[in-house]
């Protein structure tokens, strides 16, 4: 049976190939030279592929092609990538390292930095409306709106303001939660989805992702949270503590570690739950459920 | 006849009247609101809304119909504001004035008007993927493609790129032109090209389209060079000056006044050939190209 043979390692360091060669043959260095250089600096800084890999799985689990969703596998960890450059800079988190790396604008300079992740967002839904092959053009349309959706005010970027806001501030748990579920729950999510669209899953397949993929995004920005205060720098490849030194709001903070941990597991197991009636099929994205809780960095 | 009652000043004030609104309902005030605050204050700050009229002046011309055009137009605005809030940041060009008002990060801080540009930035791709109706979905693709290549490295963030290395340094016309053709160049094109795509106008239609584009996008920087150095900042609405202050290459800094003034004239002529063709159905885009040469600001 698939499911007894299914090796997460095996899996994950193929589709990892996969994502870090279409990613460097999409961002092929040409004029301007520094600006492709400080693209590729950050998104070939060798990180885990997560959205891509999940975008990838969850295509696959809806009977589609890993072919049909590379493209749009790759722009996710394009506008990932822009995230983290924009996030890193001196005017928002101030961060110097990043997976071990000094930051994009440490390396290139701030205007080279925010010009950079302008360009990999624009780019993004270039390469998907491009080169997205054998899917209804209107099932791409609804993939780059929806992705566009958990990038913008909508998104991400309201997630990172109420974020900035609450620096330092006695915060609510709904405000906690909208932060986590936009800031980096929503990209999360539209990772799993979009792969399940791009297959041409019906509204049942396409709630269960989305459940799946709430859980399993909550439960990763705890672990990330925890992770900040039990860690040590050198095994985050970047500043560890700084949550606790500018005064973050996490859940930690809120609960406590242990109590964190217990909803980190509930929450992985109610992920888990969405994908039974997958069977052998939803192997990769159960893994990748455990993988993400198992994860020390 | 047509021809003889087009009144540009009429024309422009109701296509001008048509994008505001469209625009500051597709940016309606929402959660969390200081990102909204800060999109609007951008946004609705009175431009010219060349690059929208553009748009739907050429899917008229090409037989299309407003509505069909009107969400592109408007994300082509909200990629225009994105590109000159990050300008302004203080590592790009440092500016303090845009439009004679102080400039984005002024009022909100550098770090959310970093995030206006990014939200902007992705919000008009969902903008055109959700909101265009009446146009086959692989158009619509094609039109995200191309603007997303307009606005990426290898468009107007390789322009930018060019633009901040060639600063204090003696410049090629080669490189000058690079610059130009990139930094506003593509946009502008890409303005007018979507709305032939969008109104399905074939080969011959669009390459019309893109020249006449490419003619107006030089004019309208040669004269954006040479307002820099012959108008006031009051006039300007923005720092006078700046390009000689910082040593930019421009146009009457290689050529001199009265050459780049010529240069200007011949390319609108160019750029009218190029419609000769299409009769009374061009008068807006015709008198949009001898717009851009009267314009005093």
């Amino acid at each position: 049976m698939v499911a007894q043979t299914f090796n997460l390692k095996t899996y994950l360091n193929q589709r990892q190939q996969q994502v870090e060669e279409a990613l460097s043959a999409a961002l092929a260095p040409a004029y301007p030279e520094r600006i492709y250089e400080a693209m590729r600096y950050s998104v070939l800084a060798g990180g885990k592929r997560l959205r891509p890999i999940l975008c990838l799985a969850a295509c696959e689990l809806a009977g589609g092609s890993i072919e049909q969703a590379l493209p749009t596998a790759c722009a996710l960890e394009m506008i990932h990538t822009m995230s983290l450059i924009h996030d890193d800079l001196p005017a928002m988190d101030n961060d110097d390292f990043r997976r071990g790396k000094p930051t994009n604008h440490k390396v290139f300079g701030e205007d080279i930095a925010i010009l950079a992740g302008d360009a990999l967002l624009a780019f993004a839904f270039e390469h998907i409306a491009r080169q997205t092959q054998g899917v209804p053009p209107q099932l791409v349309l609804q993939v780059i709106a929806r992705i566009g959706h958990a990038v913008a005010a909508t998104g991400l970027v309201g997630g990172q303001v109420v974020d900035l806001e609450s620096e330092g501030k006695a915060i609510s748990l709904e405000t906690l939660e909208y932060i986590h579920t936009h800031k980096t729950g929503a990209l999360l999510e539209i990772s799993v989805v979009s792969g399940g669209i791009l297959a041409g899953g019906d509204e049942q397949l396409l709630a269960r992702l989305s459940r799946y993929a709430q859980d399993i995004g909550l439960a990763f920005q705890i672990i990330d949270d925890i992770l900040d205060i039990t860690a040590t720098s050198e095994q985050l490849g970047k500043t560890a503590g700084k949550d606790q030194a500018v005064a973050k709001a996490t859940y930690p903070s809120l609960w406590g570690l242990e109590a964190s941990r217990q909803k980190a597991e509930a929450l992985i197991r109610s992920a888990k739950e969405q994908l039974h009636p997958y069977g052998s099929q939803a192997e990769p994205l159960l893994a990748l459920a455990d993988f993400i809780t198992r994860r020390q960095h």
